[in-house]
């Protein structure tokens, strides 16, 4: 490395954000303990947790978090080293763009070099240094003026996410352009994909220089843009609780895909680095039982502290409780057990947790959402 | 009615031995709180509780309890009718012989004419009209000089039951001579016996003068015969506790039916009336499940005052729990939910929790049993 002039990693911040409830991980996760507040892989550490110490070798202490107020005491009793003044709280849900936004609005106020990554508090990923190589290849592409995704080498036909098309080889790196994003496909379509090798899952990471992000923004959102960079002004002043309340409620709900990935593609902004490294964005419980068992058929895994009897059964065990939990001849269950619910279902079943947490919205068990 | 004369019925006094653990009931039933003390029908009142109320119309106040003296304050405040000079508390288990001869000799100490009936607190009967019918057929027939057994017209093949085969006809009476009394049979002798028509489902109930039953006792297990005679006759005085303690240890631990019912089978003093009342022992769950559903498949009984969000599941839940229990497409699932221990299992696998409550007692959690 060039010691005269400052690497582009000195201008890294990594942005978490921590939202969504992950309502197919009912009764676990909750509005009040979404998904990324809880040890989901048995490493002793919550998703957030795990996320924060992945991206320490790349980004040292810049790492901002923002997820909704709600969770502030918990997100810092979970983060002990996370700087106050890198905790962007929300008052409300606003969806991705305001969140990801507002994070790089302020980053670039206070640095408008910064290269800002994206990275959710919620996915699992292992092999560590590869992740870490990846990020860095991605880091320096930015650099050169552009909105870096990562696109995950597929390792199965899935129709769970969405696929990144790779366009040419952009010399010089390890990166493409992309040549289209696609929404989740049907299983033959995910099938075609898998069989042509030009498609990757887009796990929704992302690398780009913060003002990149905010000139996009201004085209695709100019009221949102106004309002973040309005926002990020007035952040580290007095200010920012009244300029909160005013400015925040009328901010535009929209994902980021759509308010700038798509849009930037389509402007030949965008390429894509493949990542290697083992991902799981660990949707629904059969997901997580399908990690925690390692390929290792009829055996049971078990998530949290329960003394458990299992005679035959296979599946997952989630316990929040200190009950004992006995199972007998039970095939691909799951079974999570909270201090206030309790859900049963099978595999097969894990998609329908979502509809059935309607259904609580329904019969008005808001308390237990 | 002859007025002259005190009827058999003034003579009559009901013995409802409340014992055993029902491990296959784990974790409801367990050894503090045992399957009769519990509703398994969604009535409202306990095994034991319909038990009494069932007895009544036939014997009024004269019914007896014996149970552990662990369950005493359990007893006593579901059955606030029962006169405590009715209520044996038994130092320890000692089976079914030691609990009804010394309540029969207590009895029979009381009133040497005493006919004595025993019925099990934990079984479910319908139609009582009908039991009401056969158990006072039954005690005209005792007074005659007989034990007389009850007899279940069977409703199917079932191996779960030990069978009594009929004999001749008696005259003057609705009974028959007891040919044999014959252990759970596998399923293809079962069947042969349903086919013969001539067998009937031994449920353990028998009607007979206490001193008769005494005399057959003092023949078949001396020692036993001569301790229950003995604390009997320092039963209604101060002496009771120190007899106890000296006596009850040393008593012969054996079933009535081999200290009883068999060798007077033997002698021909033992006939049987036929019950056409519907009757279950509600071994396991998967009969309480059975039981629950009246027939109708595809449906989740539930017990207890869960609520439940059940999506197309079909089996039982119990529970003693306010927890909120969502099911998820599970078939003939069983789910007992309770404040320190869950199981969760299928009606094909019911039959299992017995070793499973073994293995609990091998691995040290006897605080759950």
């Amino acid at each position: 490395m060039d010691s005269s002039k400052p690497s582009n990693r000195d201008h890294f911040f990594a942005i978490i954000p921590a939202g969504g409830v992950g309502s197919r991980l009912w009764p676990l996760s909750r509005a009040s303990t979404p998904k990324f507040l809880h040890d989901l892989t048995g490493s002793g550490q919550t998703l957030l947790q795990d996320t924060w110490d992945r991206l320490t070798p790349i980004a040292g202490n810049n790492k901002m978090i923002v997820t909704g107020d709600v969770h502030a005491s918990l997100v810092a009793s979970q983060l002990p080293e996370l700087d106050q003044a890198n905790l962007i709280l929300e008052p409300s849900p606003k969806e991705s763009t305001a969140a990801i936004a507002l994070a790089a609005a302020v980053l670039y106020s206070r640095d408008p070099e910064v290269i800002i990554g994206s990275f959710a508090a919620d996915h699992v990923i292992r092999e560590d240094d590869k992740f870490v190589a990846t990020i860095e290849e991605s880091i320096k592409l930015a650099a050169t003026g552009r909105l870096v995704t990562i696109g995950i080498v597929p390792t199965e036909a899935s129709a769970a996410f969405g696929y990144i098309k790779k366009g040419v080889a952009i010399a010089g790196s390890k990166g493409f352009e992309v040549a289209e994003f696609v929404e989740k496909p049907d299983i033959q379509q995910a099938n075609r994909f898998i069989f042509t090798g030009d498609y990757l899952w887009n796990a929704g990471m992302f690398i780009a220089p913060a003002k990149l992000l905010l000139d996009v923004l201004s085209k695709t959102q100019p009221a949102l843009h106004a309002g973040v960079v309005e926002l990020a002004k007035h952040w580290d002043t007095d200010q920012r609780a009244s300029k909160l309340e005013e400015i925040w409620p009328n901010l535009e709900k929209i994902a980021i895909d759509y308010a700038i990935a798509e849009p930037a593609s389509r402007l030949g902004l965008v390429s894509v680095i493949q990542g290697e490294f083992e991902w799981h964005d660990v949707g629904d419980f059969a997901a997580i039982a399908e990690l925690q068992s390692q390929g290792v058929t009829n055996s049971l895994a078990v998530l949290g502290s329960a003394k458990v009897l299992a005679d035959s059964s296979s599946g997952i065990l989630v316990s929040e409780t200190n009950r004992l939990v006995a199972l007998i001849g039970l095939k691909d269950v799951i079974v999570v057990d909270t201090p206030d619910a309790l859900l049963i279902t099978t595999k097969e079943h894990a998609q329908k947790v979502k509809a059935l947490v309607e259904a609580l919205k329904q019969t008005g068990h808001s308390d237990l959402l």
